[in-house]
């Protein structure tokens, strides 16, 4: 059959797909990134598109998809091409956007209407400490970076001294830096005789040098002074942000951040390790979807600096969660997901780019960072780099994520033990009637009047109110609580003197902006089982701690610091998240924000061996805590389901 | 412009090229090869085709040329394709065959007309020596190949025991084999969850154990018994031959030759530099060309047997001379031809099968034999190892392998000093009116009648007479001696009472085999340049033996063993060798004949880690004299321009 063409509205990409593909991976062929958190089940009602022109067929009935249609729209990932051409509109609440940056000069916030601009204005601010404020990205670690150059003067070679050229360089090398155990990789050894010869036999040699042996990665004629280049990645599973490095000063040149293309699969790992596992050449596909957003990243970062050269970088450094990093190496990830949860790998090889199809120096190193277990990744490793948590003299401290899953770490120097417990995406606005990402006209703030239940709010970038988001939730849920409009369990006092409490379809629920006031022309409420769902969220979440505590045999009163990491860190208010039992009450003052941990761990060991050295120390020294083994994580999660928990005396700050 | 279409007869085969190709080009697209001894330069001749149809056009005009004109026919590399379609026909005595391998019943040589007939019949007599009567390719050393199999019993994985796949494996390889730095390619990794449920955590590992490191090379389900591969390879500048081996059982299953492919871009290996380096993309054409020839090789082999796939290949260990080296890794080999005679290296890396593209496992390990310097190669230190030259109770013993080059390795144990004197490829028939390589009605013995000066002679395969080859030349320079035709400095005593003694186009000729008995309705004959050539080249042999001796301080009696390497080897008549003083003058019992040595020192590396060792010791110890410094090869060598030599007392044995 012939294919036929699809075209994609507002932006006006074209793509041409054989009939039966449905639209959300005709989407994909497109690069347009339509949203789909629940990966292409047609269960979460993102995808919803518009078909102006052309006739299509729905894969299957179902409720969703007729509640949609009423509206005119269909759901895209169970929207059949056909045999003629179609054109599709994408509304702006089901388009991922195109990725975008901020620029140099780019106001925050303004005009950014999508996915990443909270995450941007994040990525915005740490770059603004790492630049602007000149904060130091080594954080306290030596400068001596995963790439250096070494210029040599070798002998010119005559009859009398008639070497061949590959031993005069490692010879001369060896002299240098006093190594035994070099490599060159034959990429180089092929053009090495010309490259000698260039300048008369002087040549820099750029070489990482881990663990005693060293790794050659280029030879250049002469002796140049030309910036050494670095690239650090943080790998999220939901945005993935890059860090362009000058090796030599220790300093972050810019950075680009986009969303990651694997959206298209999924929203959380186990959507992706299923789609990879699933479908044919899923790996393959999954994998090349991040290395194509990498790409991506770099090409941002190149073309804001026209004078460097794909090749001139030499390194990467990447880190994040266990799946990320098995589906970046293309790594089967099937394991990880199936019990008893094994990673294929924890410690990963170091690969060169051109393995991976990275577009830098196709033999520059690509180190990723190790990984703990499954579910506790080389991100929270990074993290706990930053927090310097494994330092001799540190106190104890524990370092806590909140995301889809929750991941912590409790330690003190020579000791640290990591959990991961199943928070569900909640804090991320999944499975909440009203639920969102962090992005333009989500709730982030709020109050509720004890008297009248009047609810005041901010949104990001003051947009009219579409949903909320993770902090906003907390806020809410604290809120409802103080005022009575919940009690300890969660269930809703219907009987009050308030228009906002009302009997909804699912049942009891709480108006908290009314439809004139949004941008999407219903009421925003949150109901009870919204309320339940983030109960169940905060409940893992301090049961984790509690555990881990537990098995260390120390108290909530016992830890000297909290960081809190992530891009949900800097928008959380930790009076509420206490009030709420979500975070420990110990004194506000021992919280410390802490940003993008993975990020920042990524570029120190980029820029310091010592680092490096330590995040490995680190990931084997960290004692991984199955929650799953054993009851004590199920007891101390059933007791946290109240507000703030059945123990009050966890929480004696907090007024019930 | 369009293509035209080339059809090559009389195998048929078709090209479609641009107009403006040259046919010898042409033929090469399509795999056929043509000889070219000059490269393509249009000067040797050798290239002759008939154009049966079609308009083309000479590239310049020559003498040549015309003169092959006057048979109707055209050299290939100087006819280019115009505008029309050409039917070209390849004369048999321009055709090098396609490759032609013995099989298990083929009968030696019988209709084997070709240029490899003799080669294969040396390659056949090793498989005999090999096969039938049980040789072991070991030549002493400890069965211990580069690829071994070991068997693991992992635990399973479980919550309790949850570390990840890769950790359980290398452990539990640690503790089995006693290392600790094991390299697992990301390849490997990629897969290795799945490999390891397949049946239960049991799985083979099959790696390659040098210098302290493990490099993994596969991972198998289960405890399998399927033999285990490898394949040794002899990379001559004019053939190349494969042997397959278990390695396990340390024995050569099967072997294949064939000639090495590009030979299209010049018989010498200083044709292959120029056509490297000069060409566009010169470099990589050439790379191509070599692993093509052993891609083919190796699906001969594997034809013939056929339960085993390419993949089941885990190890590849090359021997080849210097360029031949460099351009099968596909280094540039610019700086070897170019003084002060430079190669890029002379210790190769050990690469992965993928990264040269030879089909084999892509994972699988590809060594290759250190040179010593620009012209003397892998193959020598592999012929010096095969005859323990190099043992520490070693008498003093000379290798030595006639060829283009002459190279010779002098030592005992502790000391070895080795050189290549350039000695001109006479004794491979190039430079000869009548000369030719050793195969189908080549001369390779003669007697001539000291009374009447009749000429008896035989030929290889006892075909009729086309030519001369290198055993028939020494002959032949030895009897003209003997007889009288020629004195001592190789002039023609042109007053002989015989007919075959008379003035040519060139000066004095003998008649060896009048018109009527040859294959090509010419008299055979000999010329006063011919005896010049060839004294010139014997004489580059002994001065190069004389100045090894000089450098040490030793006289020729000295010598307790002296090797006859190469093809050549086997037919050399050793009292007649002496005779015209290309070989000392000492016992004839002290004379070995020892095949192709390169090829057999490849097997021995392959199947004993101990041999490899040893062959890169060789490598290191092996003191290469330069010829050209210094007078003491120059004198050695005008010296030697007599028969046998200037200085009678080095040759008391022969008669004058």
């Amino acid at each position: 059959m012939n294919n036929r063409l699809v075209t994609f509205l507002p932006a006006g990409v074209q793509v041409e797909v054989e009939p039966g593909t449905d639209l959300l991976t005709a989407a994909g062929k497109a690069n347009i990134e339509i949203k789909a958190p629940c990966g292409g089940d047609g269960t979460c009602g993102k995808c919803a598109v518009r078909i102006k022109s052309g006739n299509v067929k729905a894969r299957r009935d179902s409720h969703l998809a007729t509640r949609i249609a009423e509206k005119g729209l269909n759901l895209a990932c169970q929207t059949l091409v056909q045999d003629e051409d179609l054109v599709v509109e994408i509304p702006n609440t089901s388009s991922m956007s195109k990725h975008q940056v901020l620029g140099e000069n780019a106001s925050v916030g303004a005009g950014v209407s999508d996915a990443l601009s909270n995450y941007l204005l994040h990525v915005w601010q740490l770059k603004e400490l790492l630049l602007e404020k000149q904060e130091s990205p080594l954080n306290g670690y030596p400068l001596n970076p995963l790439c250096r150059r070494v210029r040599l003067t070798l002998p010119v070679a005559n009859l009398q001294d008639n070497r061949d050229d590959l031993n005069r360089l490692t010879m001369a090398l060896k002299k240098e830096i006093n190594c035994k155990d070099i490599h060159v990789p034959l990429s180089i050894i092929q053009k090495l005789g010309e490259i000698l010869r260039v300048d008369q036999f002087k040549v820099t040699v750029l070489l990482s040098e881990v663990g005693g042996k060293v790794e050659i990665i280029a030879v250049e004629p002469g002796h140049g002074h030309q910036p050494l280049y670095g690239i650090a990645v943080d790998i999220g599973t939901t945005t993935v942000v890059a860090y362009l490095l000058d090796l030599e000063k220790g300093r972050v040149i810019d950075t680009a951040g986009t969303h990651n293309r694997q959206a298209r699969f999924g929203d959380d790992v186990i959507s992706r390790i299923v789609y990879a596992v699933e479908e044919p050449d899923g790996l393959n596909t999954v994998h090349q979807s991040i290395i194509g957003t990498i790409n991506t990243l770099i090409m941002d970062l190149l073309v804001k600096q026209r004078h460097i050269r794909e090749t001139d970088i030499h390194v990467m450094m990447t880190a994040g969660n266990t799946t990320m990093a098995h589906l970046f190496l293309g790594i089967n990830p099937k394991f990880i997901r199936l019990e008893p949860y094994i990673p294929t790998a924890n410690f990963y090889p170091v690969v060169k780019a051109q393995e991976l199809g990275l577009k830098i120096n196709p033999d520059a190193l690509v180190f990723s960072y190790a990984s703990v277990a499954s579910y506790v990744g080389g991100d929270i490793v990074s993290g706990t780099l930053f927090t310097a948590m494994g330092n001799e003299d540190a106190p104890i401290s524990l370092l806590i994520d909140i995301g889809t899953n929750g991941e912590m770490v409790l330690g003190a120097g020579d000791w640290l033990v990591t959990c991961s417990c199943s928070a569900g995406p909640a804090f991320e606005g999944s499975g909440i009637l009203f639920g969102m990402r962090a992005m333009h006209g989500a709730i982030e703030r709020m109050q509720i009047d004890p008297q009248t239940y009047e609810v005041a709010y901010t949104t990001i970038n003051n947009g009219k109110a579409v949903g909320i988001c993770g902090s906003g939730l907390i806020d809410c849920l604290a809120k409802l609580k103080s005022t009575g409009v919940i009690d300890r369990a969660g269930k809703f006092q219907t009987s009050l003197p308030t228009e906002r409490m009302r009997i909804g379809e699912t049942g009891p629920e709480f108006v908290l902006v009314w439809r004139e006031d949004t941008d999407i022309n219903r009421d925003i409420v949150i109901c009870e089982a919204d309320v339940k769902n983030l109960l169940r969220a905060k409940g893992a979440v301090f049961a984790g701690i509690r555990t881990l505590l537990n098995v260390v045999g120390f108290e909530l009163e016992s830890i000297e610091n909290i960081y809190v990491a992530g891009g949900f860190g800097n928008y959380l208010n930790i009076p509420d998240a206490i009030a709420i039992g979500l975070l420990p009450d110990i004194p506000v003052e021992k919280y410390k924000y802490v940003g993008n941990t993975s990020a920042k761990g990524a570029c120190m060991a980029l820029l310091s061996q010592e680092a490096w050295q330590e995040a490995n120390n680190l990931a084997g020294k960290m004692t991984y805590i199955e929650l799953s083994v054993g009851n004590l994580f199920m007891d101390e999660f059933v007791s946290s389901l109240f507000i703030p928990h059945t123990d009050l005396t966890l929480f004696p700050n907090v007024s019930i």
